[in-house]
């Protein structure tokens, strides 16, 4: 069963707003395992909205519209899906003293412009507006069922939850369920080619590869009559996933970030973090202390922008300094060494490097980024050549810090682990 | 002449993302005096993309399409828009090359798939990605302009602002210029009573208000027959904001950001700055190193997520976190004069505040947030009531963090030019 989306509104398509409603419906349609291909942004103009429904109509089952059910002029959508449905606006009891009530309530009076929103379709299912004074529709007519909700989302929220979902699960038959393999440290094409085969050979559960800033996303998605046969089709796909990329997997939770998962881990080995940042300048510390929770693992954090900083917060030595450069393998190690020590962190993560525009040399171009990770006294450095802005270089070197930070905690607990088994 | 948009993406479609490739291109082509009637999200498959494009090729003059560039096999939004624009796609020799020189700054090989990315159609304006593999394209057919964008942000926003606005800024015969005045410290709604009456006359500048997290940009656009003769028109409504706003306005420069304009102004009065952060965590100091030549005035700064960092990074004394709590006037103004005091600087900042989702109490609810600004000695706490989940109560932390700082620091040399005149 299809549906498409119309979101009706001028600020739209100027880009005063970011439209939150179809993410919001998007994402509620795909749970309820409805294929939506399409998705229409159009203004408050009955000529081109009258347009844009047709054809949605035409083409899917079901036509979920927002916005344009306020009391002015502008508003138009249950004019415009009126006539094209073929039914008169007839006014509606129940909405006229919804409408009346509403505004007694607050101690006002409705404007002539207020009773506009009691006129419904004739025949349209009406759909109660707690939260306003437009109240939603459903038309159902032989060729799609057309869906009227209200534009403001902390309207349309409550209203799709208590009267679309119910409706719209009544009308499917089959469920679509998802799960995310989440993979870091690997690029996207890397990973894009190891599950090529599982690409082209696809066709229940399908698999599909989402690149984020130093992480990839699988996302594995089945369809079935119900939730558990979803999961039953998911489940050797994971696992054959999870063969393939091993450690490289962080999670296979949907809402689990990489941040989580590090902070899971050092909470998990009742292990105590801190950072020291020079070109990140504190957007590593701000995205793990994201995390609710974070702070049984975290207490401390250094932003250490100049060399004065690094060595008198840090202990990094002048001549460390004055030899190998701000951005260097070595004063990476100094500065991961220096917080652990200073902060007494069982766990220490050290970024130094050159974001841009300016700084960088033939030696060391913009985007020269040494991360040192400092775990029980064992210290890993590792070398990053990033491109991009300084907003991307940055990104990408709080990104790699996560990684780098996850991949040292786990090798020493498998060295640990090997060495007790010894 | 009119401009619509496409995005391609399952990810849309199914949720997963919230559009803002939309509202950021909307936004960009109004300014450019360009009428926007339609915006479409389509998914990465051939015929419905085709059917998409060749529908807004029919209506519109210009046609933006992003997402769909990347190297996998998915990604087919190049190979369609060549195919109905009856374009051959050819090896580009110059994104050859970059692709290659990308991956060699890197140290690693690229896959099979990266080349494909250097496949663009016949006679294509090929347009230089300088943050990530995917170059964009610009195919004129007689029917329409068709612009070819990569899908991620941080690759789309530089590549529009670098390539295709000066491109749109030539197709446009009339001249649209528009110039933003950024307001910092007041509420959306505050600052749209205090222009109504200049919205609700407008015509030639018009002007329209952009809630962003802790500041409002107002836009004042002309048109006319060239640059000149729009600034003519921009002047007198720019001078009319700046009468009524006064020094809510931090800059009227389209690329200042509010970081930006505190940097200045710390640069500017030779101040050098740090941040001891709890709650936000790094996210301020983060902000504020993401101006180039920051390092000027940041030195150092603190991460104190717990109230043993407090104590011993900031010097908080143990009664007043026993006292008053760790989120308190007291604490904040301890953490600020700490922090100025250790790090040897004439300003600091301090936040000091409850980011949820957990930890609220009645008295203390969540996104209760202190901010302390130290310039000089002279300390200022403010309270603030922020509300939304952990990542927008850290968010608007920081906003008003920046605000505080340059209204401050505004204040103290207000005060000391003042004392001098008396």
């Amino acid at each position: 069963m299809t549906v498409e989306l119309i979101c009706v509104g001028t600020e739209l398509l100027l880009g005063n707003i970011v439209n939150t409603n179809a993410a919001y419906l998007a994402e509620k349609c795909a749970g309820l395992g409805l294929s939506c291909y399409f998705q229409t942004v159009v203004g408050d103009n009955a000529e081109r909205l009258s347009l844009v429904l047709r054809t949605a109509m035409e083409r899917s089952d079901i036509v979920i519209l927002s916005g344009g059910l306020g009391p002015t002029e502008d508003d138009l959508t249950k004019e415009v899906a009126a006539q094209v449905c073929g039914r008169e606006l007839i006014m509606d009891e129940a909405s006229r003293r919804a409408i009346a009530e509403f505004f007694e309530k607050r101690g006002t009076v409705p404007t002539e412009n207020n009773w506009k929103q009691a006129m419904m379709p004739a025949e349209a299912i009406v759909l109660e507006n707690h939260n306003g004074t437009a109240p939603g529709a459903i038309i159902e007519t032989e060729e799609a069922k057309v869906v009227l909700l209200p534009g403001p989302p902390n309207e349309l929220f409550p209203l799709f939850e208590e009267s679309v979902e119910p409706y719209l699960r009544k009308l499917t038959h089959q469920m679509i369920c998802s799960q995310t393999v989440k993979v870091c440290g690997l690029g996207e094409s890397k990973v894009e080619t190891l599950v090529k085969d599982l690409i082209d050979g696809q066709t229940n559960p399908t698999i599909a590869t989402y690149a984020k800033t130093g992480e990839v996303h699988i996302r594995v998605t089945a369809a079935a009559e119900d939730r558990k046969a979803a999961n039953k089709l998911i489940k050797p796909m994971v696992k054959e996933l999870k063969a393939r990329f091993g450690n490289s997997i962080y999670t296979t939770e949907d809402d689990t970030t990489l941040e989580k998962a590090v902070a899971d881990l050092l909470i998990a080995n009742d292990l105590s973090l801190t950072c020291a940042e020079s070109c990140t300048g504190g957007l590593l510390s701000g995205r793990i202390i994201n995390v609710p929770g974070v702070s049984e693992a975290y207490k401390a954090g250094y932003i250490t922008y100049s060399n004065k900083a690094k060595r008198r917060l840090l202990g990094v030595k002048k001549t460390t300094l004055q030899k190998h450069g701000a951005v260097s393998e070595q004063v990476a190690e100094e500065m991961a060494k220096g917080a652990a020590l200073f902060a007494k962190a069982d766990v220490s993560v050290a970024v130094t490097g050159i974001a841009g525009p300016d700084g960088g040399t033939e030696e060391k171009p913009v985007g020269l980024v040494y991360i040192a990770c400092c775990v029980k006294g064992k210290v890993t450095v590792k070398r990053y050549q990033f491109s991009g802005n300084r907003g991307k270089v940055r990104e990408s070197a709080v990104s790699a810090a996560l990684s780098l930070l996850r991949s040292c905690i786990l090798e020493y607990f498998s060295k640990v682990t090997f060495g007790k088994k010894d």
